[in-house]
């Protein structure tokens, strides 16, 4: 019923996690787009897993198929069918776990939403894996922005109680934001990143997960894209953002804490800067009245605990309907913030690409 | 291109706070339903300007008109428009100011965006006058998910830096959120209310304004509610908690707490209560995945202070392109979010009919 | 569940025909565009009663009233939001008919589909008066497709068996619209229209009804507009015109008759006029795999007779669930066509301007 | 920007004629449903090239491959995907004639809507082809509507001038609706087969090709189906045939001819058959005011003579912007219609599902 999203543009996704394969249907693209083959699969890189210590060592080859709407290596203005066929999965560890819920994840709720007859291996269409064709979309739709010189990054803003620096709008430019996407763990106060690191590795020891929040910004969005009602800017980025397994707050500008502000305080004043309109803080993270004003958007987004954890916890086995316990085996990200870094910036270039 | 928000119910918003009316148009209703005229009444003069001291003086007759889609006092099943005529409005107050920014507001957005052809007075379309029938349609959707068990239920988290307590899963019911509808200044911790409201009250002394967070509950949601993509329930929540104008953040259960605890705190226990499955803790606030899990639904949103202060701010006359100062004019509410609370009730309740 | 319609401009509908008002909200105008009201009144008038011999004598004052999204008699480019109040009406003549099916009317349907809580008084929200609001959109569409130089218009094809004139490609232009929009009674072939009237004055004092078909076309719509799937041109114009009442067939170009000729003699030719692509026939009717070719699109929309007749017909009362008869009173058009013309015109504009 | 349709359910479309595979994505599938491997086969056959002396020889093997939203035989609930990988193909054939437009094809209209970067090879997007992966969400629409009753027939009302005859409301059922889906070229009145086929022989052997029309049924569809404005039941069959390469006309009931009819023939007469409600005519064709009666649903959609033909005809080339003349070679069925069945019929699958 849903997994279609946009407006000028439609993203339809598709897959579960062990299925024969996942993907995205992409309708609305401009025609004569020559897809950059090699940021794509940057892009693709960032999300996957295998890359570093803190991430799943299962290698899914991320793989990209494209089946339609691309001719002669550029896009046709039909629509655009990429596909990542799985490999094979060692779907045996889930079976036997098939009616114990795991704590944390859609085992319960997927169940009953679908009466069982859900995929239920590896998360099935609930997995983090089905942000991958989010992030081959994502590095279409940044192409198609960077033409239009408008650029998105991303970092680290905190794993558990350690917490990075904060983006200043007048820092953001295209360069930070590359060598922040080519940084395996992407932070800007460096002296934060070997706390940050030693947190996962002791959670992973002891068989726990840490969760985080990521900072992202847009830079160079024209004035005026948004609307007031239904489809403010922050709707449209918080819509996608909270598809996203595992987020459970977003916020824009100083968000919460612009709560603790006087008015006098969070009102950004604006002056004149030769023909620019600016002002002088950010506080409202570049969208006034859900309209962008041109001065950088900027969200955070929390993301809990990988819910996959070798700890015992207490759970029930819905089949039997008793109380019981659960020590999830498998190879699980100890934290998921790392790779989710673009996945976040993909759902930032849907939404801004969608009013463009 | 966005006044139309809804999936099985469909709601088309218009109107302009100095215009000739304001109004929704609710398309998708079932026939035969009786509006409970003195609910719809009441959830009104929740939000209406005027009933207390720390909303603005101005007197808005909230008074809705049906002019379709009701029939001898029920339902038809055919569109039901509901449109508030407006008074007449001081409009000269506005008119000297039509080119001067209020800092924080939508003037320089909404100016752009409508190449000037958008009505400035009084925020026009961007107004919060324009949450007005957004509160009918709640109280609308309120009724019918009664008739479900459902309940929404919300009070005043924090005003500035001054906490309320958290609602707690297991001390919600129907009582405890009328109780809490019928307060002028909703909250849970009596002792906080007074310096809450002495907060806004110096704030107001001193033309200045203040923010603050509200918490808002929905009980008895059934499990199996929202899509995994692209329409969880957060996402349905959160993209109409932010058209809302002033919110800046939102979050569920533990929201962005949830990035400080391990996955062995973050995830909430399972277990059986008799044939009801439970969690013992509620840190993702009743959604799984995207998808309700039958415990309470529970978010925050955060609302900045009220853009229009009497202080002196810098901004720009965008006619002139040159800076300048204002000092907003007017009666403004020193804090808007005691009347913002039928208001986030309101998208809640229309999200969750959205999936019912 | 429908009563919204269109892409980058979205109409939503509302109204009964005995209720306190019906009327549209038109979201997604461009800002500042001046509406033509001498225009909006001229195009309110070819369809409303009262103006000839063929239609009904009943007054209705279809008087527009611009709600929002108006300012200095400009479009803001926030929701449009029209009504026109209703006038009183005898709605003592319908209540008597309660339980008693009109043949050939909706009421027996409306009455299953909404559970017998659908206002029944004059056809409610089925009454052909619902499309005063969609010839007022079609009014301000034209305006803007004006602007363009696109252009619509269209005759009285036939009525029951007498046949006027084709459209012919190489004829058509403004002037000739004009001229027949300033007709009460627009056909090619002046010579056809005596005997039409007269058919329709004959079945006027049988108590008895007519049909027709009106045939529309649409000029200087660039190359290029439409989809494939699954939004042809075709399907466009067809979707908005099977929501008319009383229409049962839509045909495109040379339609059905199509199918008696050869490919030879349907492929329309091509050729260069200058830097112009034109075809030499337009069986295609400007429409070419969906998508629109430059020619003119020509289409032809078949009425049904008004199901409203004074003679005597075998119908059910649907209470008690027992045959009956029944002669429809009150003041019907013997034959709609007539004022159909203009709401044939105002979907074809709406139609176009969704894809410019 | 329109390759995605439906409500409950929706469809996105993908895939070119020569691409590397064409496909489309159910969302909104129940979940638990098995699906019939057999049916679907002899539904894609029913459509495929190959299969008798009128459709083009040329063997496209339409093997469906199920990528995701099946598990275990049964749908999970999620969107499944279902693509067909294209053979090999001799696009060689097709490189010359690039930029030489074939009279009624959307040559030229897809090469301006997509500037020149839509694939061209086979029709590309536009292709009769892409109609392949309709049917096959067809036959899966057409599995749940038989678990509720209802059944979709069809036959070849006319081919050139020789008519068969029309589907009588009383005679309609399943056995009828799968002995003409048997047949290889199905009609009611046998006498009239021969005739048919001896038209569309001489075609082929003058290198020319015929159209045609499809009259098609549904019948036990529940009353109450559809909406009055916009979404009538009509529109939406109508919506999905126009979406048909070729449909240049669809009528209902007794359609075109509906306007030579007096309302007092044109009136379906209500009785009541015990507790069922029924009208002695179908000249409505099962729908009243957009709704269904519960009477069958009947329409007739026509088809336009195959464009590809070796007769030479007057075209331009569109690159060099010249007149010039083409005879299409490549082997082309010298008439759509026996292979154009179960399309239709596959739209009235989606349609009536997409109300219930």
């Amino acid at each position: 019923m849903s997994g279609v999203w946009g407006r000028k543009i439609k993203y339809t996704i598709f897959g579960e996690s062990h299925g024969k394969g996942i993907g995205i249907v992409i309708d609305g693209l401009p025609s004569g787009l020559s897809l950059d083959e090699a940021f794509i699969q940057k892009e693709m890189a960032r999300r996957a897993p295998g890359s570093s210590e803190f991430s799943t060592p299962r290698v899914e080859k991320d793989q990209i198929e494209i089946l339609s709407g691309l001719f002669q290596g550029k896009t046709t203005g039909t629509p655009l069918c990429a596909i990542i066929i799985n490999g094979s999965q060692k779907s045996k560890d889930y079976d036997k776990m098939r009616d114990i819920a795991r704590p944390g994840h859609a085992d319960i709720t997927g169940y009953i939403k679908y009466k069982g007859f859900n995929d239920f291996r590896g998360g099935g269409h609930f997995s983090g894996r089905i942000t991958a064709p989010i992030v081959f979309a994502g590095a279409v739709a940044k192409q198609i922005l960077a033409e239009k010189n408008v650029f998105i990054g991303s970092h680290i803003y905190s794993i558990c109680d350690i917490r990075d620096l904060e983006f200043q709008s007048p820092d953001l430019n295209e360069e930070v934001f590359i060598k922040l996407s080519e940084s395996g763990f992407p932070i800007l106060d460096s002296s934060k990143g070997e706390g940050m690191k030693e947190l996962i590795r002791k959670a992973k020891s002891e068989k726990d997960s840490l969760g985080g929040i990521i900072e992202a910004a847009i830079i160079n969005v024209p004035c005026g894209l948004g609307d007031p009602f239904f489809d403010s800017m922050e709707s449209n980025i918080a819509h996608l953002l909270f598809s996203i397994p595992a987020v459970k707050g977003v916020e824009f500008g100083a968000g919460f804490d612009i709560t603790k502000m006087k008015g006098s305080e969070s009102n950004d004043p604006l002056y004149m800067e030769g023909d620019q309109i600016k002002t002088s803080t950010n506080h409202n993270g570049g969208i006034l009245g859900g309209i962008t004003s041109g001065m950088p958007i900027i969200f955070r987004a929390a993301f809990k605990p990988t819910p996959s954890i070798g700890k015992a916890q207490k759970t029930i086995n819905f089949d039997l309907k008793e109380d019981t316990q659960i020590e999830v085996t498998g190879r699980h990200d100890p934290c998921i913030v790392p790779r989710a870094l673009p996945v976040v910036e993909a759902c930032a270039a849907l939404s801004v690409l969608d009013f463009m």
